[in-house]
């Protein structure tokens, strides 16, 4: 591992700590602001913080054991980085993302129930059929990684589909103050979650860079795709709460 | 390294993790005695300061590892003094203080949005700027390191004069009791930040000094431009809450 590839693993990691130290405290704290109907979605919004803060602490910890910059040069210690933590993580936070747009959305009780459980149940899917081919990174395995890629984009084009066909007609009920957002919230957790297929295929494209490509592409993914989503969904629950919706 | 930078940076280090372990826990804590409309200007205050104590402690923790006192003598262990957490700590901190001075104006929700979108924009582009040309300290890449500066001024200056001139008619919307305050608030975020391009061109002026000088430097205008203008907010949120304004 070059100095510059360490340095922004190393960098990227810390910045995701800070980032979810702080948005998660923020979450919380900001709970109080809401209306009763949408202090769920927060403290979901507070909890996948947490979550990813406490992964992205432990990745930063299993970083540092693995490698370190002595006079200059990068040396490594044996031990493993593991990489795992994130699958670990995404396990807990992406189907709670997930119930946030929806509970945002203040649907009836039964809608709220049914559309949760099928997209939280396809999360876990996800993460659980991308986890194997993670860590498949040798010329010979590339062929098994694609075949998890595939198996994973199953529930992934399905969760998709209901974000975006079924999900339709949902947001044209919402009051017309928060139409827009809503719909931007839906399009940046869809956009940023698209990311991660592409970014799971970087060993195809370049075996040599992947490695640093990966961390942190998938740190930058998660920040988007937490933290920012997090923000949006915030400021939903409060535009709707001031209109006393 | 002498024995005297050695407890100069050291102490400066430790009196910033004080510093703004403090002052976050009074944003939190005094969060209550300010109106609705005011609570999220001190919520971002108290995370502004949660995000300097955590990078502080972390770069406390590699000055310590890097270096240390022996027996009268400076000790280096090779491991590297990592001051990318200052930029990396900027990334985060100086659009939020940005937008705790937006906030605690209370404008309109769109002028929020608006003002504090460019603001936030034009923060994150400057930091990224000034990254580069912060570890070319050798006499050869002074150059470079200028270059740097001059890129990263041009958002600067941009930010400057948005808090200037576009800020002057709006200030004088603000109930009587505030505006000198909100006024001062504004001179005073000016006047810290005027340092950082300035402690940035040190290694120019004196080679030899210059890290310490740096390190030194730029806790202090920290100190200044977090923890005080955190304080004036507090006040200005305050005299608001009081008028009922």
């Amino acid at each position: 591992m070059e100095v510059i590839d360490f340095t922004l693993v190393y960098n990227s990691l810390s910045f995701a700590i800070a980032t979810f130290g702080a948005s998660s405290v923020f979450f919380f704290v900001q709970r109080s602001q809401v209306a009763p109907a949408y202090k769920t979605a927060l403290t979901l919004s507070g909890l996948v913080c947490l979550i990813a803060f406490y992964h992205y602490l432990r990745m930063f910890e299993s970083f540092n054991d693995a490698y370190s910059l002595i006079y200059g040069q990068v040396e490594t210690s044996g031990s493993q980085f593991n990489v795992a933590y994130r699958y670990v993580g995404w396990l807990l936070t992406v189907p709670l993302l997930l119930l946030e747009l929806v509970l945002v959305m203040r649907l009836s009780k039964e809608e709220t129930f049914s559309r949760g459980m099928k997209l939280v149940f396809a999360a876990i899917i996800m993460v659980i059929l991308g986890y194997p081919g993670e860590g498949l990174l040798d010329a010979g395995q590339l062929g098994d990684r694609l075949m998890y890629w595939l198996l994973a984009m199953i529930p992934f084009i399905y969760i998709l589909y209901n974000l975006t066909k079924r999900l339709e007609d949902t947001i044209l009920k919402q009051p017309k103050n928060v139409q827009g957002l809503v719909s931007k919230a839906r399009w940046l957790l869809i956009g940023s979650w698209a990311f991660y297929p592409i970014i799971y295929l970087f060993p195809m494209i370049n075996p040599d860079a992947s490695y640093v490509n990966i961390q942190v592409g998938y740190t930058l993914a998660d920040i988007v795709s937490i933290g920012i989503f997090g923000v949006m969904i915030y400021m939903i629950a409060q535009r709707k709460s001031d209109a006393g919706a």
